[in-house]
């Protein structure tokens, strides 16, 4: 099987395309054609190994849409036809507290993520959703509900999840005023989730012109941070914010807006913030926290949410060859609001 | 009235001593006659106007214990002899959300605190426990159980309740693992409510010394923090950690002892923390909090608990005339755990 962003890093790392072995069909897995795949920032800081831990040849993708094409002897949950799709994990160790409490993306033992993660069955690393073919352990394969538009279902799975968990796991529904910080391919769903959830939904941004696009995906209001006025006048007024910048930066002004107990999540910054004011949490026992994914069957639980809202990603639909193009724009935010490989291109 | 600490500030800001007069018993007011007055960081603060906001003259103090020598025609809470106590606040607003939900200290139009705060009646500022005498309505008046001995209680009414709320508000009982970081006038206090709650409590620490004061004191175990082996050896371990270090200092390796949505609760800190890894955060949907004091009825609960479980704090009782050196002595961390003024000594 050929990789599909082979060529995005082959020239980097001098080598070769080459034909990559999975593994075979297991009594529990499926093999899915995969269809769409969305691009992550994630693959492309793997692709680059910003993180110091790419393990070379790496198929990045974890946005993975398809349809079943077998399925081993074992399997219940699929048949040949279903639309699936595979998120962040494939596996996990199934034993530990979270994964007994469908938190696998917080096991314990560490989740196997479905790129550049060392396996036993074949060896070697996981490969991802830049290609034609998947196969994995059904437990981790999640039903699409029929109807929705496939390109822009395949982000879901990554950025879907990672906004759609922390808004339910922090209560967001109608009644409550919620901040969605930062509009790219995390913060576009989260206003979508957070207006479906029936909350008050403002989007807190930095750009003046994002505030049209806000609204069509459903924001009540627009809030420009840089805007010291408009800030001060909803402090202390906010009961959640989903914070989904994804470099370090000044988290007080957000604090600021929360209501007493109110919680800013963090979904975004994977780097350490150079700076929060603990007074600020103090006056007003305020709780900054971070939220990682979701678990598989709270994937399940947001795939058919959207089903029933008919929710999807606003995509922008590429070949395979013009993946490094894709990632040059990503670099400067030039997408709205996701690139999603059409794997019919391979 | 004399003020009590005003040797300690008069000649820093060459004023001379003076009489201060403070509003006569209203209605719903009693009159305190102080006994003991614990000695808070914060004082010092004040005193020495380190937060730019002293307005001298300044009478600090507010972990007061007394008896009742007057109480005003409608006051129904208190009669004349009972030992009542006043921590940190003395009036709130009565009608925002906050106070509605007896959260007093997070009132939204700013509480009156026990000293330095501006007052309509009878107009100046506040004055506190470091004198013989306080006047405050019944309604922000404690009801301190007889039996205790009486200078360890005062400092429940900030170090005591300081501590206790957070154990509450995150839910602290038999079962759970708690870590308490730092053990001083905060920090011992959480050890003993932590234990008294029924937690495996484990005090963490940079002294290996204080280990047989923790054990004393209620904790089951002591964790060394410099000890990288010691930490790794307990990471994940925690369901709640309460961190009272006064100072600016590197948290993650504390978030990193908490479990999957664990929460540390910062209480002593009132600056800017220089570095928040938000990957912490992610990687366990973990949470860094805040808290404040407490409310008035959460107070009133603490003292009964404290009465009920027999808990004072350890103190060393000053003469007023002491006041000076105790200050010296704070700043060198030279107390265990917390000074208390015997005000008969004016």
């Amino acid at each position: 099987m050929k990789t599909a962003s082979y060529a995005a890093y082959a020239a980097k790392e001098s080598l070769h395309p080459h034909t990559i072995e999975r593994r075979s069909l297991q009594s529990t897995d499926v093999l899915i054609e995969i269809e769409y795949c969305g691009v992550c920032h994630t693959d492309l800081h793997f692709v680059n190994n910003d993180w110091g831990m790419t393990k070379y040849p790496v198929v990045p993708g974890h946005e993975i849409v398809g349809r079943i094409k077998q399925v081993g002897s074992e399997v219940g949950k699929f048949k040949v036809g279903d639309l699936a799709a595979i998120g962040c994990m494939v596996n996990s160790c199934g034993q530990c507290s979270s994964c007994e409490s469908g938190n696998e993306q917080y096991c314990l033992n560490g989740f196997t993520a479905t790129y550049n993660s060392p396996v036993s069955d074949p060896g070697g690393m996981t490969f991802g959703g830049y290609s034609q073919r998947i196969v994995a352990d059904e437990s981790f394969v999640l039903h699409v509900p029929e109807g929705l538009e496939t390109p822009g279902t395949a982000p879901l799975l990554c950025a879907g999840i990672t906004t759609y968990s922390p808004l339910l796991h922090w209560s967001v529904c109608q009644g409550m005023k919620v901040g969605i910080v930062g509009l790219g391919g995390l913060g576009h769903m989260g206003v979508k989730f957070s207006h479906a959830l029936g909350a008050h939904t403002v989007m807190i941004t930095t750009t003046p012109e994002k505030a049209e696009d806000a609204k069509k995906l459903g924001a009540d209001e627009t809030l420009l941070s840089t805007d010291s006025d408009q800030m001060s006048k909803q402090a202390g007024e906010f009961d959640f914010i989903l914070n989904t910048i994804p470099v370090d930066h000044q988290v007080d002004p957000y604090l600021d807006l929360l209501k007493v107990d109110g919680t800013m999540c963090v979904v975004g910054a994977i780097e350490p913030l150079s700076q929060v004011n603990a007074a600020q949490l103090m006056f007003g026992r305020k709780q900054l926290a971070g939220s990682l994914i979701g678990g598989i069957s709270q994937t399940q639980e947001m795939l058919n949410f959207c089903g029933e809202n008919n929710i999807v990603s606003e995509v922008e639909v590429i070949r395979i060859d013009q993946i490094q193009e894709a990632f040059e724009r990503l670099l400067k935010s030039d997408v709205k609001y996701r690139f999603v490989i059409d794997l019919k291109s391979i």
